[in-house]
């Protein structure tokens, strides 16, 4: 019998470094907003998008491609930039076969990191494309890493669920010995038929709730809505 | 009315810099199996236990002290130390009256974290004393911070669950932003009623139970048979 390969869950980019990232998939998870509006700019057409850390980057690689540039702060677009992070903003008819520069700073310093530790392939995980990611670790047969890129390096719990929500589609075949995914796991079980009550008593949540984003974080706990898988090659995420 | 307290959950010495540690009560966690040896230590009349994280350290402070040198590694009393991490190994007809010079890497590091960072109390807790440390942070009214310990930096389950013993009997009286408290006080109340089985799942219960410390494990979840208060002080942990 062929052994199963390893999966684990890392909490913090932080704890990146505990883990052998050599040769494994590693799926970055920002689920409040990052990874949950890249799922939904490609499923809606977008030829590609650009993950960037900084406002100067996302100005200049805008320029440079003729892409569309976004990011937010305290729930408002950056001045110099022309759209926000909410996955509303990107249907099908607005970014169809356009390339999306978009400035996240927890999930793409976390993607570096996983790229700089020698992942072979990175992918980006949120619940509206939950189900493509875990189709396509079922069918790699490497070693996972369910990376979540938290709040600037705190712990967060919806990255957390999400872990847990791909860990319950995928245990049989992988080796679990691992108390974060053990967690995870539990965490998703105990509260995925009422995502939308609990969700709200999580910090984050507080946070983007404050600036009238509920209707947008509703989306991102909301399964398959936007199910392709975003791939990492050569500094675009594509699928 | 008086604005309650600030309590943070901290998974990782490797997180604990993202929090404010200045003026804060740090409660150091590390259940399997240094704050629980430490209370039982205490409880059993010992005059002072001193944390070290080396051996050479721990041989040298036994000498200048004439204490008991104690440490593991893999389940067996290091060369050059006397005796074990095991609280079953330290009862009052043993330890009364003597100094006990204890070898711990992941608790010892992040208490000294701590004491760097500014905390204004050092404190150590453990499921032997969970009420005396509830009882503290009650009667003490100032920020906390539930300090895991982990497994090298890693997130483990069993520190976890403890700072969520500690959440479930004191968050009336404190505010509580925080997404890793959220999830200890659900892990706890998800697993509290089948502790003995839910922890046999956890990675260190793997480790540890294959070295033949099932007994001592079992202990280190028993809640309030060692209740006193170690505190920190110039260097020893004493009651």
């Amino acid at each position: 019998m062929r052994n199963k390969p390893v999966l684990h869950t890392v909490l913090s980019p932080k704890l990146l470094d505990l883990y052998d990232v050599k040769d494994t998939v590693v799926v970055i998870i920002d689920v409040f907003r990052a990874t949950s509006t890249i799922a939904t700019a490609l499923y809606n057409g977008a030829a590609r998008v650009i993950p960037v850390d900084s406002v100067d980057k996302c100005i200049e690689i805008g320029k440079n491609t003729g892409g569309i540039t976004a990011g937010e702060r305290d729930g408002k677009v950056i001045p110099g930039l022309a759209y926000g992070n909410s996955p509303a903003e990107y249907p099908r008819s607005f970014i169809e076969g356009k390339t999306l520069v978009l400035t996240t700073t927890n999930g793409t310093k976390l993607l570096h990191m996983a790229l700089n530790n020698g992942a072979s392939e990175v992918v980006t995980g949120s619940f509206p494309n939950l189900s493509s990611v875990c189709d396509h670790l079922l069918a790699q047969e490497k070693n996972v890493i369910l990376g979540c890129s938290a709040w600037k390096d705190r712990f967060n719990l919806e990255d957390a669920l999400f872990a847990g929500a791909v860990i319950e589609k995928v245990k049989e075949h992988f080796t679990i010995h691992c108390d974060s995914s053990l967690m995870a796991a539990d965490m998703y079980a105990l509260h995925k038929n009422n995502m939308s009550g609990f969700i709200r008593q999580t910090t984050h949540w507080h946070r983007l709730a404050s600036y009238g984003l509920e209707k947008d974080l509703e989306y991102c706990i909301s399964i398959d809505l936007a199910n392709v898988l975003p791939r990492y090659r050569n500094g675009d995420l594509i699928v």
